[in-house]
This record gives structure tokens, sequence and C-alpha cells, in this order.
């Protein structure tokens, strides 16, 4: 029986590229595994699997009785429906402690660092195991992404090594660039619609009880949003009733000025004024610094409930 | 401001050797490290202290504020009761992923292998720092220990391979008379009262909102219990309600017959005998090849609540 590995449920490019050189690394160790996905997958990620000539991971969405390796969240929320009835074999993030539990032990690989693909080449160094030059360039832009080129403040030492070496394995001299052009793909959200950019990169977290989504858009210059503030307000109003959530929360980061409008549909406004210790204007504020959801934003959230 | 490093509340010798063992190579990697106890140490802990040289770590139950690592568990109900408000900076652990949660990213070893110090000894070897001869020792005897000299069903090829590694470092060349002469130790039972014995190596679990106690003692002939188990099961009459627990249970393990008699005082007790697909006898059944509460024991349980 193979083993599926997969991001969480809104994948980007970081879970995708995870579960694809993930998978090549527990192959290659003699295990059988098949990468999937639990969701669509975003521009940025079609952009880069087209540039390495590799295909998008099938789409799956129930796994029990099935074993799993789950990489880039340890969070129920983020899980597939039936996640309980499977059979986590390990997992591979960067990001807090969730709370998934198992029944029997398991092999995480859980690191404070700013991407999963820096933890996954590793593993590969660990087990001594060469990484094929397409994964390599992928897991490369995984890194550049997550870290938005270095810059957020997640991005650890061991991020750019990984990052310099799997640039030389894909040969890829200018890294920097291609991180660029990435993030102008990212930046074209002219041909998308409301609810295709709020929940791009979304996620939702349990805090004491209440569910919070916090999407997040990054960008080469913020001001490509603004004519669409108004219907991304509205869109998150929709979802924020759908999911019975007690609040909605999209980072508009403009990876240039190194910063994030926050914008916030909520039950309870004032815990996210406390969070991050602003006030909002007609449900927004500029966080000067913020890059990082899983750094600046989940810790200080966490706090208030 | 140091980082404290310690186990579970009841610590075996794996969780007291694991905590001075992580110490000493985190201190060596630059960091500012104590190991800690969270309770009193076993007989088999303070002989192997005793002849490696050692002091047992100071006793600290608070860490509200504190940097801490987490050694040998990950579940809340093994936790200082002010777990929630300390800064879990790692997790090194062999057991299930328990309910503990973290608000921001952090560093997790958690491997499926027999012991603790197995994974300590992988960090060492990944980030090329020498083990000290006597903590070596102590290192080679929790494996030995945690694996019932390789006779668990926990225990892998990557155990054995530590343990004789270890064994090397520590110049010791016949390590399972050593483990052997640990396991006599463990075997005199005599001298300790019921309470003694139950809660020697006792831990709780959180199934489903209940709270299930599992205390497990190992010994060379099982027949040493003979006189004395009416008053083990008194003693867990109590410790069930002392604790509102809805199970107290007891392996008496024999590591020679390969197997544990398992003693049951439950709310449910058709919830153990469904688990293990046994029937009580007077609160008790003999396991036979059991040796493994982690892998044998707590799944099988998992799945009734």
């Amino acid at each position: 029986m193979a083993t599926y590995i997969f991001g969480h449920t809104t994948p980007d490019l970081d879970s995708i590229v995870g579960a694809l050189s993930l998978s090549y690394l527990k192959n290659q160790l003699g295990e059988d595994t098949i990468p999937v996905r639990q969701g669509n997958i975003t521009p940025e990620t079609a952009f880069i699997l087209e540039k390495f000539g590799y295909e998008a991971p099938e789409l799956k969405t129930e796994f029990s009785g099935e074993d799993v390796y789950l990489v880039d969240f340890s969070d129920i929320a983020q899980s597939p429906k039936d996640i309980k009835e499977a059979n986590i074999l390990g997992i591979v993030d960067h990001h807090k402690l969730g709370d998934l539990t198992t029944a029997a032990p398991l092999e995480c690989w859980i690191r404070p660092v700013g991407c999963s693909n820096t933890i996954i080449k590793q593993m590969y160094d660990y087990h001594g195991v060469e990484i094929p030059k397409e994964i390599a360039g992928m897991m490369m832009c995984a890194i550049l992404s997550d870290t938005v080129i270095f810059k957020s403040p997640t991005c650890t030492k061991e991020d750019t090594k990984a990052c310099k070496e799997l640039a030389q394995i894909a040969e890829i001299k200018d890294y920097k660039a291609l991180g660029m052009e990435m993030f102008i793909v990212k930046s074209d959200v002219l041909s998308a619609t409301p609810r295709e950019l709020v929940t791009r990169d979304f996620k939702d977290f349990n805090m004491g009880g209440n569910t919070i989504g916090v999407g997040q858009l990054e960008v080469v210059d913020l001001s490509v949003f603004d004519a669409m503030k108004a219907d991304l307000h509205e869109d998150m109003k929709k979802l924020k009733i759908e999911g019975e959530r007690h609040s909605v929360l999209l980072l508009l980061t403009d990876i240039m000025k190194v910063g994030s409008q926050l914008l916030v549909i909520s039950d309870e406004s004032e815990k996210i004024e406390n969070a991050f210790n602003v006030e909002l204007e007609e449900g927004e504020v500029w966080l000067e610094g913020v890059m990082s959801r899983k750094k600046q934003i989940i810790p200080f959230l966490e706090k208030q409930f």
C-alpha cells in the first residue's frame, strides 16, 4: 500500500513542491509514496511546475485508512476532513506545533526555519540522496517564495544555505532574478476573482475554540489592489459566514515596501487591534515590517484567545 | 536566560539521561541550557547516575515564562502544570504525537525508534559534536533500558546501531551484561511501597476526554510480585480516585518470558478487554509478547475512546 504525501488544504508552492520532493526522497529510500494535493494550485505554483517540466500532483482529499506523510502543517483545521482516520507516519513542517495527534509513534522533522523545503533539503543531505536538477530548482523556488527572497523575518541562515546549494544543483546562477519573476506572476491579481484572491493562500486556525481564517497575498506593488479593496472586504464577509469563522484576516504584503496592509472582518475587532497594538480604520491597517503570517501574525493572535 | 530541558513528570532513565545528554549537546552548540527533572528518580536511574559519576539534575516543576526543551514526551498530561505559559523551543521524542501545541515555530526531532537517546545520538552525529565517555555510557544504558536489551518490539536498527556506537565511546565491551545488571536493580521491588511501584514509571494519557493512567514495571522474573499483587490492586484503586481517572492500568513485564501481566482498575473494563481482545479474571490478564506500553498498549486503547 502506497503512502500519500501532501500539504495543507489550500496548497501553496512550498506544500506542492514539498510533496514532490519528499516523495522522491522517500522512494529513493525504498518506501512506496505518492505525492498528492488537497486543493487547486496557485498561478505561482503553475508557473514553477511548468518551468521545471513537472505535472501537478493529483488531487486527493480522502485518506481514511491510508498511510500518510504531512508536509508544511500540523493543524487539524488545515487537514483533510478524515485525517483522524488516517495513519500519520510523519510530519515535515516549519510552523508552530498544531493540534494534530497520533495514536502511534511517528517521524517529525519540524524546524524553526523559513520553508519546509529547507528541511527536506537537510533530509536529502542526512540520507546522502542526490537531488535531481529539476526538483532542486523547484525546492529552491519554494524557499525563495516562503522567505520572500530572504526578506522575511522567518528566513534563517539554514534557508539561505539550502537555497544556494539547491541553485547550484539546479544550475541557476541568478536565483534572485527568478524569485522576482515568480513574485511578478504572484502580483498578477487582475485576472482573478475576489474569492480566488482571498483564498489563494488561506489557512484556518483553531484559537481557543474559534476558527480564525488568515489569508495572505504577496505582491511586488500593493497598488494593484487599489481598485478591488471593497470587493475583497465583501468576499471576506461571505467567507466568514460560510465557515462560521470568528474572524477573517487578509494580509496584502508589499514585498518591496516590506510591510502588509491588514484587512479585517471580525466578531471582536478589538482582539485584532490588541494583538498588534493598532487601531483599525474601516477594517484596515498598515503593519510596517510585517511579512510573515507565521511569525508576526499567528503568535500575537493566539495570545488573545 | 537559560533554557530548561526536562522529561515527563514521572521521569524514567531515558528522560533523565535525555535531559543531561541534550543539554550537553545544546551547550556545545552555543546555547545556554540547564537539565532539570520534574519528579523523583527511580532506583534504576540512581544506579546508572552513580555508575557514571553524575548527579541527578535538580528538581524543577514550574516553567511559566521560561524557554524549554522537552525530552521523551509531547502530552499535556505528562507536562508541568504551567506548560502552556512556557515557551517550547523544541521536542525530542519517540512516542506518538501528543496534544501539546505551541504558538510559535519550534524544533522537533520525533522518530519512531525505541529510545529518545537514540535520537539524541543522531543529533550529536548530525552536528558533529563529540560525546563525553560518561554521557555516552548513560545514553547507552537508556537505550538498553527502553528497548529491554533489544527485546522490545519498539527496538529498531537505529537503536542497536546507536547503542553499539555509544558502547564503543564509553569503552564498555559487554553492554548486554550491564543491561542485565540494570534490570536486576529494577527487579528489586521488595524494598518499595505499593505506591512507589505503581507510580515508578507511570504516565497519564488523555483519551477522548478521559484520563487513563498506565504504569509499567519491568523485571527479570515476574514471581517477585506474587506476594504483593493484592496491595498493588488496592493502591491502583486509590490512584484512580485521587486522579479522577477513568482507568488505571499496570503492566508487570517479565523480560525473560517476554510478556506482561496486565492489572486493570477501570470504570469500563470492557473497553480494556476489547482493546486487547481478552477477558480479565479478577482484574488481570497475561498478554503474551507484550513488552511495550507505547507500541502494544496505547494505540489499542486509543481506538476504544
